[in-house]
């Protein structure tokens, strides 16, 4: 039976990402890919149903994490704070994409199939979160609001947690950025 | 020479929601929208490409508007205040979108085809706000939240302007939206 073997998950994104940015992503297959990681398809198969699946592996549980974290964050704890409280808790969870985010952030750009994908994918979290927050007592328009803002906030504090990853950690990021749009809405 | 005439855009646009919702935004035809709005083919054409763009027609216009009403608010007023007054410029432009807002919503919402439309859409101004607000001197990271958050503030203020018009004007709803978010984030 074949082994779970997060080494060669790890080397192959690490080879599809290095090709994705030498040769495009378009250009870019599926057995160059293997052939760097010095693996099989098969290997490939057992992580990944394609080459996209390499930039979006685990995206599909993002949703429901991420609103179950929402749910479970103290009850004293108004909507927003929750949600800062819920990302937290998320983030961590993807320490192990923050090597490789900038790589992925560059490929995503280059092209409008992946940038359609990955917005795909937030909208999902969005509306979960959406869900999640009125559970909490937001009304549907206020949590529609503080859900697009918290993604919003998210996604600035992994971008430049990923780019510095030894300078702090994820949690400070995140009220770090809280903060500065605090600033600035106060402006 | 066919003249422009308002009201038969008005005319098939109205005809085109009220079908979209009566079979489905997939089951209606061009054929049925210029029926029902007592208007021929050629005079469709002359407003709409087809059935999708009476939902889009004149987004093309909304990034390069939202980032020259940034670009051209007072040189005193901070990034964030900047793109709140820009955006109440822009929402003007809107109004006679306003009647239809709901109606537009339930459709899109209801085909994940034109969610992606709508995503991309608010994905290109997004994008043409960030520029226009690092050449007010927000960094990069900044302009990208801010800008977010911004599109979040419009979306909000539009649908509940769009919802309730009569009761106040939308620079209230940009307003009344801003804070509401600068109160959640102080909690």
């Amino acid at each position: 039976m074949p082994r779970w073997d997060p080494e060669a998950k790890e080397r192959l994104r690490a080879a599809a990402l290095e090709l994705f940015a030498e040769h495009g992503y378009e250009n870019a297959t599926v057995t160059q890919i293997t052939e760097r990681a010095g693996l099989t398809r098969r290997t490939f198969s057992r992580y990944f149903t394609d080459k996209r699946d390499v930039l979006f592996a685990g995206s599909e549980q993002l949703p429901a994490a991420m609103a179950d974290a929402v749910r479970r964050a103290d009850p004293v704890l108004p909507p927003f704070p929750a949600l800062l409280a819920a990302m937290i808790d998320v983030g961590e969870l993807l320490a192990d994409m923050a090597p490789h985010a900038a790589q992925r952030r560059a490929v995503i750009a280059s092209s409008p199939e992946l940038q359609e994908r990955e917005r795909t994918k937030l909208a999902a979290v969005t509306e979960a979160v959406v869900e999640a927050l009125q559970e909490r007592g937001a009304t549907e328009s206020s949590a529609k609001l503080l859900a697009q803002v918290g993604i919003a906030v998210f996604q600035t504090a992994f971008e430049r947690w990923s780019d510095q990853p030894k300078d702090t950690d994820f949690a400070a990021r995140v009220r770090e950025a809280a903060a500065e749009l605090t600033a600035n809405l106060a402006t």
